[in-house]
């Protein structure tokens, strides 16, 4: 195979692949999530993100759109490892006072590897004259920011309490 | 196995294995990213960030301690991915004007996934009356939030300008 320069066009479509992917199995993850939480503001938190998590793929295809390319999810390790370990906090902690307070933990790590992609891309966009891209990628990433902001809100008050009841 | 109820005393401790196993990691391979910038400023940043690692590892040998437990690690699916990613760029942008630009990502990427388990391990310290563990993930957390900063100001200065020098 011959090599051609790859540049910042290329690493930002790559990127734009590896955040399609990841929040399609964000998609898939979060009404597990919702399930499993015990608090009902928790569960709210979860679905509002699910609809919310509908907008940005929107998002990205438009992003698509604009590099006249195909939307292409490309397998995301990090987002892989990081629901991997939701799941085995659903799994070990299924039915104990502590599991909302690792759900909320999960959905942070998840909200944070989001907000590091969106702030990377919106950069990126900026820096290729990409206008239109730049302020998609802005208004997902605020969104992610003020879900991890109303995450933190719950860490502090429902869960934690509730997750030490027995002790 | 009996099941005993799971608190969150539980999940801290767990949590703990698992940001220890990805500090570990994070050390082994900031001197990998270190060599493959292309720019001084940032070979530097992650040189810096190599050094104060070692005092975050340091700072979580203290919490085992505080906790009357051996400080050891549990695999941590989200930082193999997350660094798994960053080794690929590596090898994929290896040579490539865009180089820096995906390391600076993949440092992100990293930061942000040590700032979310801090946020959370420091928010279940206080919850748990541990003082004292409490103001030493929060001393941590204030160094990840500074080197994210610092990575921001590198990807919108120096590293992106050179990676589109070729269009």
């Amino acid at each position: 195979m011959a090599k051609k320069p790859k540049l910042l066009s290329d690493m930002f479509h790559d990127t734009l692949k590896d955040v399609y992917f990841a929040e399609n199995k964000i998609l898939k993850t979060l009404p597990k999530m919702a399930k499993a939480a015990h608090s009902k503001e928790l569960k709210a938190a979860f679905v509002k993100h699910e609809r919310e998590t509908r907008g940005h793929v929107k998002r990205l295809q438009d992003i698509f759109k604009i590099l006249g390319k195909p939307a292409r999810a490309k397998t995301c390790d990090a987002i892989m490892g990081i629901t991997k370990e939701g799941a085995e906090i659903m799994t070990d902690y299924k039915g104990m006072p502590a599991l909302d307070a690792g759900l909320l933990a999960a959905g942070q790590a998840v909200e944070h590897y989001e907000m590091s992609r969106y702030g990377t891309l919106r950069t990126w966009a900026e820096e290729l004259g990409m206008k239109d891209a730049a302020a998609l990628l802005d208004a997902t990433l605020k969104e992610e920011k003020a879900t991890d902001a109303a995450l933190t809100t719950l860490a502090k008050s429902v869960v934690n309490v509730e997750a030490e009841h027995e002790l």
